[in-house]
């Protein structure tokens, strides 16, 4: 692109180095702001570096905090047995907004990838086995994505667990409720009827 | 959504604002920016805040501009008497991305809309008038997008102009160049036959 201001186009390339955005859709988020107000400008640029600078990670589930100990850890209405693993903050928001789960988490912050370079000494995984050593937790739930690095991540930590006296699940993989048998993939297909449950245990309670 | 961080939520409110940004891409966004070096999410704010206060637009032509005139007017090699009236800077670029212009450019800064309260008054279409008046100008080539908007414009500036020693035209309109015709519509298409071109013309020079 021919830019006549070079302020315009650092603030094209800033936007362009973002994931998912291309150059054109840069410019136009570039040329939105530039016709908004002064002031809220600034306080969007404000918004991010306080956020790089100001944000805490729970030092007990490492989940992304604006304290030393995150809500979700210190509610009293949670239960502090029940810590479902899971791979980064986003996980925990979707399973929050669930409304389902009313134990606590512990977030890794990734999985083990040798591809990336990222081994399990990258990963929260010494602070996970800390916490269930201290005996309070009776179950771990495993709910990592169901790819390569996810089964070996859980792999890993289930040799880890496995001789504590915690109680190790995962959550249940099968055809999503809605699903339409034809569409869904042979493996989970063929999985879930070698792993059928009785019919009476599907009923809600 | 369920954020555990304040700092967290107003960031990802920031992103969500602008056009086309959902809450979703608004959070992988601001994530993203989280695992980056802090010294890069400063870099990125400060673009936005120094592009807001430091940009100027060209007097001359009303592009966007670090120096009061623009690097376009002040380029010796370009023809002064040729001005290409556009409705914003995005335009401008298309067209210096085409190679193929020469000219300047006058920015008018968007199309009459009554529907949106834009009058003529709020475009950059008397110091239009001004520039014609001053005499330099040879001809003036419209280049307005083809909707109702656009086409109020073109008229309100051709009335304008057209007693002033100017030669006023219009970018060609048809079928682009690779466009399949049975997919054209049938407005492209039909007046695309009534104003058909000698084919020695259309042979490139």
């Amino acid at each position: 692109m021919n830019f006549s201001s070079r302020l315009l186009e650092s603030a094209v390339d800033e936007f362009a180095r973002l994931p998912g955005v291309g150059r054109k859709t840069a410019l136009r988020l570039v040329l939105h702001l530039l016709n908004r107000p002064e002031a809220e400008v600034e306080r969007f640029s404000l918004s991010m570096t306080s956020l790089r600078s100001g944000i805490r990670f729970c030092k007990v589930c490492h989940n992304i905090s604006d304290q030393l100990v995150c809500g979700i850890c210190t509610a009293t209405r949670r239960d502090r047995s029940l810590v479902c693993i899971v791979e980064d903050i986003r996980d925990v928001m979707a399973i929050e907004n669930t409304n389902q789960y009313q134990g606590v988490y512990h977030v890794l912050g990734g999985v083990i990838s040798p591809m990336d370079g990222i081994g399990p000494s990258d990963l929260n995984i010494a602070t996970l086995v800390e916490r269930v050593q201290a005996g309070e937790i009776k179950e771990v739930i495993l709910a990592l994505s169901a790819t390569m690095e996810g089964d070996t991540t859980i792999f890993y930590i289930y040799k880890k667990l496995k001789d504590l006296p915690v109680r190790i699940s995962a959550i249940a993989r099968g055809i999503a409720f809605g699903g339409e048998l034809e569409y869904v993939d042979e493996i989970t297909l063929g999985r879930s009827i070698a792993t059928r449950v009785p019919y009476e245990s599907t009923l809600m309670k």
